[in-house]
C-alpha cells in the first residue's frame, strides 16, 4: 500500500533529491524540477522513456514541456502528498536524464 | 517565411478551429486547447503522434500533461503571435485525437 510519507521516512527519501535539484512545490505537498534537454527531441525522448516507467508504476507526473524545457511536479493524489513512489520516480526521472 | 497572421487571413484561418474547441488565451496571440483521453496511454500516445509533426514542421506546442489530460497552448514565438503554422499544428492535432 503506497502511504504518504511520514515524518521520519521524509529526510532520507527527499534530502538526495533535494541535492539534485528537486524543491518542494509553495503550498502542496509535492516537488518539482525543471529539466533542460538539448533540443525537442531530447526533451521529448525523455519523456517518452519516463512515461514507461509512470505507466508500469501506475504513478504520472504532471509535466510541461516547452521546446528543450520540461517541468515536473510530482505528488500522489491517492494519498494527498508525497509518498515513495514520488521518490522512487523522481531518481528513475534522474537516472534517465544522465543517460 | 513565417508571417503573423494578417487581419485578413485571421478569421478565416482561426473561425475553424473555435468550432473544434480552439479558445485565444487572455493577454497572449496564442490559442488553447485541453484533450481529454481514456488514460494515460492514449494521452501520451497522440503526444507522441503529435510530437512527430511538432518537430518534422520545427514548430513546438507548449503543452502540460496530467494522466489522461492534455493541455495545448500554440504561437509562434519568432513572429510573436499567430502564425499559419499554428493553425496547420491544430488541424493536426485535432485529426490525430480522432483517429
Amino acid at each position: 500500500m503506497t502511504e504518504k510519507l511520514s515524518e521520519e521516512t521524509r529526510g532520507p527519501l527527499l534530502n538526495p533529491l533535494f541535492s539534485c535539484g528537486w524543491a518542494t512545490v509553495e503550498g502542496r505537498d509535492a516537488i518539482t524540477k525543471t529539466y533542460q534537454f538539448e533540443d525537442f527531441i531530447e526533451a521529448f525522448g525523455w519523456m517518452t522513456r519516463v512515461a514507461f516507467w509512470a505507466e508500469k508504476w501506475n504513478h504520472h507526473p504532471e509535466w510541461s514541456n516547452v521546446y528543450k524545457t520540461v517541468e515536473v511536479v510530482l505528488t500522489t493524489h491517492d494519498v494527498g502528498g508525497l509518498s515513495s513512489l514520488d521518490a522512487k520516480l523522481a531518481r528513475k526521472m534522474d537516472s534517465l536524464a544522465e543517460t
